[in-house]
């Protein structure tokens, strides 16, 4: 058996989200069956980040184990060829070690959120960023994303469905900028609660908007109650950036 | 009557082509249309460029009159909200003097190419780029467009379907940079031929993927033979980015 890491780029806009679910396309069944259609072996995709439907990823990683040899450029080669009408494209591929884990080994996760900002309709861009038609203070949304920097209890911005053992986790950067009319957020941690991102977006969006004043990100952290959480921005602007891992520093 | 000037946004995947024809949907009728919606008046849209099939603009130049009162603001969200199913978009509206022409009064266009250079098909940017497989060597392309930029005859970069009085055009800029994966190319002239600019960009791709000479470039030029045309890119990489006028410099 050799273990493959696969680098991912995906529009999520046509997939249930990544993982596998009852119905629907997901990507790691789009994966798995390439894999199966490639070597005839039944293979499950193990992800860095488990991307909700509608989320797009730049760069997602991802491992699983072959028998058949094969190398790393033929099998990018063949994935991309049997995905092709999939919006699902493997963008490097490379063997590892046995005990390296795309999720488990994973040291670092960056997300970007597009919003654009502007009335007009999304042409181009539709299905690819938020659009948000009043205008946005970016300066405090900024002092607000300041709260919720380092080590706290995000239960407020965690999913109902979140399956992680703790709420608590470090957020290292959390940057707002603004490039014209498109206002971007990126977000790094070692690993993030199930919405955690959307939750802190959403939020942010209410400061920027003049709904919260910024110094309400902090209260709705210390509640650590959901119902304290103002707004889950959508999936379309959700970007999975990168996954970092130690053997690649 | 009032004439408004309006500047629109498209995806132009799903159109024919920016003017309208006798079978699929165009810009200009999905405009006219919903015009015919708001007002009840039959109206006729001038653009500054017509864009064919699968082009897409940032920032199109049209105009309209209306003989029913009705702010520009007012046209511009009743026109978004007719329109929203489309992808176009009226990003401005504003009232013009009678003798302001879309088309006419324009003294400069400007385009963008972009160019997605890397092995994986495309997922997020699908139908918004070129793909092309093979490094392109920036340098080279840089080198060849050099021949292309001032007063010319323009006859091998202009489609046998072209209506302009003559092939004399003036280029005045030929961008070539890459950022990433992505190879840009901008152009900005008077006006161009139709076809001119993907023209431009086929022959430079041959350049860069090194099957043409640098040198091939002027010659191609000089011929005034369009069967001396190495290749037309795809119009899924085209983008028509804005047109100037003299009352807005």
């Amino acid at each position: 058996m050799t273990r493959f890491a696969l680098t991912l780029e995906f529009d999520g806009g046509p997939f249930v989200g990544l993982q596998r679910q009852a119905l629907g396309d997901s990507i790691q069944q789009s994966v798995e069956e390439a894999v199966f259609a490639i070597t005839g072996e039944t293979v499950s995709m193990h992800a860095a980040g488990r991307t909700d439907a509608g989320v797009h990823a730049l760069a997602m990683r991802a491992h699983l184990d072959i028998a058949k040899p094969i190398t790393p450029f033929r099998l990018m080669e063949a994935l991309n060829a049997v995905l092709r009408p999939a919006p699902i494209a493997v963008l490097a591929c490379e063997t590892k070690p046995h005990d390296w884990h795309a999720r488990f080994t994973c040291t670092g996760r960056r997300y970007l959120y597009r919003i654009a900002n502007r009335r007009a309709p999304l042409t181009i861009d539709r299905g690819k960023a938020w659009l948000v038609s009043r205008p946005l203070d970016v300066y405090a949304m900024r002092v607000g994303a300041q709260a919720l920097i380092g080590l706290h209890d995000f239960t407020t911005f965690r999913s109902v469905h979140c399956q992680s053992k703790s709420p608590v986790k470090a957020l290292e950067r959390l940057d707002v900028r603004r490039e014209g009319d498109t206002v971007l957020i990126e977000a790094a941690a070692r690993s993030f609660l199930h919405h955690q991102v959307r939750s802190m977006v959403g939020c942010l969006v209410l400061v920027g908007l003049g709904r919260w004043a910024p110094e309400r990100i902090a209260e709705a952290l210390a509640a650590r109650d959901r119902t304290a959480l103002g707004l889950n921005a959508p999936p379309d602007g959700l970007y999975f950036v990168s996954a970092s891992y130690p053997d690649e520093a």
